[in-house]
C-alpha cells in the first residue's frame, strides 16, 4: 500500500473499554488516521470525557460516514454488532473487524474469518470480515494450539483461568464493586464458560481430531487487566521436548514469547504480547499462559488483525511500554 | 440492668453495609438478641443471602414487631430515617439509633442527641435517641476535639481525609467499579463535604468561640475500609503538649488512643478504635486520626451508644479482632 | 475443668504473622491469660510494636518461664520449633501446639498429633502435643475429607488454589513487593508444595487407600489474606450425593460449611470458617473451599486445637467477626 | 542532526525501577540505540531477567564503553551518582542525565541544570549536564509554577501527597510488603522531606520573592504508581482566574494539561503527563495536579530532556499508552 496515505478508521461502540483501548492504540498508529468514533449514549461529547486519559484529543462522538472510512472496528455488546451491521449500508471496500462474540462460530460467521493470527495469518490477511477472538480463548488456544496441530491434546485438561475486573466490561455491578472485589476471588461460569465454543472450533481446525475432556474453570480475580491461564494434564511427552515443541510453532510469531523461566502476569500487562511456559513433575504438566485481556485479548490483536489485512508489519502501533508496575 | 434478660433489638434498611457490619457485631454480643432484621428489598430471604459471612445464622429478612422491641437501629438511606419512623408507631420505651444523617444538626434533631460518646457520654447514657456520627465526621472530631474543648481551634485548619470505598455504599457506581477505583486516587466534594455542618457544630458544642476556618478535602483511596484524617495547622503550642493535652482528654475514653509513634490505617480497621497521632515541625503542625469507617464510623459506634444508653459495660461486643492484613 | 481458672499462655517466636493472630485471638479468649510472649528479635519490646493494633496491650517480649504455663504455642520459621523445644526444659503438663511443619509428617511426629479437628477431633481432645496443620494442607484435606473417608477419591485430582501474601510469612521479599504483587497472580512450587506430602498422608489415614494422582498448582493472590482451592475432577455421583455426603460429613464440625451457593474468599476472611461448595457439569466437578490461610489455616485452628485438649467449647474465643470487606 | 544515525545511549545502575522504565521507554523511541545497560550486581546476566517483560529484548548488563556513547543516564541511589562520575573518565561529548539527587541543588551542582523542562526549556537544551528533578518535587512544582513565576504564592500553603509503592524502590522493606501495603495508608516524613530544598529553590527561581509557608505531608498510598498532589491555601484570585493563568503558562507545554474537570490519577498512570486541575469555594482553593512518578517523575523525564537536550521533538518516544486500568 502506499504508506503516505493513512488508512481511516472508524469505531462503533466507543465509549467502552475495548474501544477506549482501540483509542490509546490507533492516536499513535503511524498508518492510520481516526476519523469517526460512534457512541449512541455519548453523542455529541468530546471522546475524553469518557475516556479521560485522552484530554489532549481533539474527537467528538458522532455518526460514522461509511463512505469515508477504510476500516470499521465494532467494540458493542455481544449480540449487537450482527444488528448494527443490518441498520447500515457499509460499502463492501470497507474492512470489518468485530470485537463482540457474534461472528466467532462457524455457523454464525456469515463471512468472518476468526481472527487468531498465530493460527491463520494467512487467511486473515486475505480476509475482509475478522471476528476477534474472546480473551480467555485466545489465551486457552494460545496454551494448547501446537499440541493441537500434532493432534496431541491430552484425552483430559484442566484449565483454571483468572481474569481481571475489565474483562466484566465498564457497566458497575456487584461483581465489580471495589468493596466486593477487593482482596477477594471468586469461580464464575465453570465448566459453562460460553469461550468454550470457540475455543473447542479452533482446536479442532488447529488439527485436534480426538475427542479431549476440557473442563474450564474461570475465576474473577482482585486485579484489572490480564488473564493467567493455568492449563493442567498428564503426558508422557518432556517438559523439554514440549518446550520445543511450542518454541518452534510460535517462531515465527511476534507477539508470543515461549520462556523458559515461570511467569507471572504483569510481563504482559500493557502489551499486546501472550508469554508462555511450560513445568512439569513426572507426567503432571502444566502450561502457563498470561495476556493482557483488552489487548492481545481484544484490541491489541484487533490491530494486529487490521495490520495483517492491510498488508501493513504485524507488529506496526503495538510495541506498547509495559506498564510492568 | 438484669443481666440474664436480653436486649431485643430490631435493624430497619438491614441489607447496606451498615446494617451487615451491625449484625456481625450483635450476633456475638453477650446481651443482645437480634429478633428482627427489616429489608423492603430482601423481605422473605435469609440475612445471610446478602450478607454472605452469615451462612450459619437462622434469621430472615422481614417485618419488625415494635411492641416485641427494646432497641430499633436505623440503617436507612440518608432521608428515609424520618419517613420510617412517621410512617410507624413506635412505642416510647424502644430506643432508637440512626445511623443515617436525619437528625445529627439541631434545626432537625427532633430531639436526637449527637452520638459522639468522647463529647456527650453521659448525655447519651440519658438519652432514648441517638443520632450516629457521620464517619468522615467522627474522625475529624476526634482529631480536635480536645483543641475545641479549650477554645484553642487553630485560625486556618486544613484537612485531608482518605476513605475507602465502603465509605461510598453498596450500590456499584462507576466510582465504586473495581476498574477505576484499584491503584486510583481522587477527589471529592472538595470543601463541600456534608459532613462539614455536624463538625462545625460539634466543635461549637465542645467549646471552640472562635471562627476558624477548615477547608476539607476528602479523597477517594484505593481501600475498602477505613478513613485517615490528615489535620493540618500551625501553632505554637509544642507537640509535647498537645499529646498531653490529649492524652489526657482521652484517657477517660477507651476507644480512643493517643500514640506516640506514627500510625497507618490498618492498626484500627475492623475494630471500634481511633488512634490518634501528633507531629511537627516548627509550627506546622499534624494531627493524624484512623479510624474503620464501618465501625467507629458507624456501626461500632452504634452499638458503643446504645452499650451507654442501656448502662452496660461501653466495651461490651466490641473487643473485636482488628483484620490488621 | 474449674472455669474460674484461666489457663496460662506462652507463645514462642511471638513476632510473626501467626502469633500476631494468636494475640489477637487470645486476648479476647474468656479461659485464657497470656503470660509470656517470646521473641529474640525483639525481647524488651512491647509486643504493640510489632503488633501495632494492640497498642492497648501491657505485654512485653520476654522469656518464658515454663513452670508457669498450661500451654504454649509454637510460632516459628519451619525447622525452628525441634530446636526450640530441645534446647528448653520443659515440664510434662505443659501442653505444645506447634504452627510450623516440623511434626507433622508421620516420620517425623515425634508424638504429636496432626491436629485437623474434622479428621481426629477425640484424638486431639486426649493429645498433649498437636502439629498444628498447614494452611493449605487444611483447604485442601477439607475439600477431600468426605471422599477420602468412603475410599472414593478420584484416579486423576487437579488442584488449583490461591493464597495471599500472609502465606509467605512477614519477611520482605520480592515476590511480596506491593510493586510487584499488586495487580500481579503467579505460579510457585508447581506440582512440588511441601503440603503435599501432609495432604497425603492425611487423606490415606481419613480412609484413601486407592493410588490417586494429586497434582497441584499453588498460585501467589494479589490480595493478603485466604485460600481459595478449586479442586477439579471427573466423577459420575451426581452433585446432590456429593453435597449430600459432605453436608453430612461436616454436620457435626461447627467450622466447616457446606453451601449450597457458590463462594467467594471474603466471606471467610478473618473467620475460623472452611465454607464449601461444589458444582458439576456431566461429569466434571468443582469442589472450592475457602478459608482464611492466618486462622483456620493456623491460628484459628491452634487455638480450636487448645479448646479440644482443654475441655473448652469448640468455638470459644473463635466467634470472630468477618472483616468482610 | 542528523535523523540517520540513533543516538547511543548508556544506562548506569541497569537493575532499578527507573532504569527499567528508561529501557521500555527508549526501546521504541526512534532516534535511540541502547549500547551499554550497566549493572554491577546483575554483570553478565540478559537483562530481561530483571526486566521481565523485555523477553525479547537481546541485550545483556554490562560494562560501558565511554568513548562509544552519545548520552548517560544514571539512575543509581542517592549519593551514588557523584562518585559514578569521578570514578570513570568520561569524555567531554557525552551527555549526561542523573535522575538521582546528587546535582539537583544549586549549592551541589557541579554545573548540572535542573532539569524541569517548563520552568527551563532553553536552558537545558543548550545544556551536557541535567539533574533530574524529584518525583513529588515535579507534581508540587508543577502545581505551583505560574503562582511563582507571578511572585504570587500564598502565605500558608498546605500540601498532601500520596505516592506508590513504587516511589520506594525495588528493595524489599516492611513498608512496601505486600501484606502491610494492601488497603492501607501512612503518612512519613512529616514536613521534613527532602525533596522540600528543590521545591524551595525551583519556585524562588521561577519568580517567588515572598516568604511563603509551604508545609508538606508525603503520604504512602496502597497503589503502584503516581502521586496526587493536593495543595490547599486560601487566596482572593478567582478559580476562573487561576485557571486562565495555569492554562496560558502551560498552553506551550506539551506534557502538561489544565483540565475544567475534577482529576483522578489514572489518567496519566504510565505517561509521561501532568494533569491539573485547581477548584474552590470562597477563599479555600485546591490545585490538584497528578503524574506517573516513574515516568514525569523520573524516566519520562529524562527522556523529555534527552529530547531537548539533543534538538529532538521534545514529545518523541513519549506517546505512550496510558494503561489506564
Amino acid at each position: 500500500m502506499d504508506l503516505r496515505i493513512k488508512m481511516r478508521i472508524a469505531i462503533a461502540g466507543g465509549a467502552g473499554y475495548t474501544a477506549g483501548e482501540l483509542i490509546r492504540i490507533l492516536v499513535n498508529h503511524p498508518q492510520v488516521e481516526i476519523k469517526y468514533v460512534q457512541s449512541e449514549s455519548h453523542a455529541g461529547e468530546a471522546v475524553y470525557v469518557v475516556h479521560r486519559d485522552l484530554l489532549y484529543l481533539p474527537l467528538t462522538f458522532g455518526d460514522i460516514d461509511f463512505s469515508d472510512i477504510d476500516v470499521l472496528f465494532l467494540c458493542m455488546g455481544h449480540g449487537v454488532s450482527e444488528k448494527f451491521l443490518s441498520a447500515h449500508q457499509i460499502p463492501a471496500t470497507v474492512k470489518i473487524i468485530d470485537l463482540g462474540n457474534d461472528f466467532r462460530l462457524a455457523e454464525n460467521a456469515h463471512g468472518f474469518v476468526y481472527g487468531l493470527p498465530e493460527l491463520s495469518r494467512e487467511t486473515i490477511a486475505k480476509s475482509s470480515y475478522i471476528a476477534n477472538p474472546g480473551c480467555f480463548a485466545t489465551a486457552i488456544e494460545l496454551g494448547l494450539l501446537p499440541l493441537a496441530a500434532l493432534n496431541g491434546l491430552p484425552d483430559e485438561i484442566s484449565v483454571f483461568g483468572v481474569t481481571g475486573s475489565t474483562g466484566a466490561g465498564q457497566k458497575p455491578v456487584a461483581d465489580t464493586h471495589f468493596s466486593n472485589r477487593c482482596n477477594n476471588l471468586s469461580n464464575y461460569k465453570v465448566f459453562i464458560h460460553q469461550h468454550l465454543s470457540e475455543i473447542n472450533e479452533t482446536l479442532k481446525r488447529a488439527g485436534a481430531e480426538n475427542s479431549y475432556d476440557l473442563a474450564f474453570v474461570p475465576v474473577r480475580g482482585c486485579h484489572t487487566r490480564g488473564i493467567i491461564i493455568d492449563t493442567v494434564f498428564r503426558t508422557s511427552a518432556s517438559v523439554r521436548e514440549l518446550t520445543d515443541l511450542y518454541k518452534a510453532y510460535y517462531a515465527v510469531h511476534p507477539f508470543v514469547c515461549v520462556s523458559d523461566e515461570p511467569l507471572y502476569l504483569k510481563q504482559v500487562v500493557n502489551t499486546n504480547y501472550c508469554f508462555i511456559h511450560i513445568t512439569q513433575q513426572g507426567k503432571q504438566t502444566l502450561v502457563t499462559s498470561v495476556i493482557d485481556n483488552l489487548l492481545k485479548g481484544a484490541s491489541g490483536q484487533a490491530v494486529q488483525n487490521m495490520n495483517l489485512m492491510s498488508g501493513l508489519e504485524e507488529t506496526m502501533g503495538l510495541n506498547l511500554k509495559a506498564n510492568y508496575f
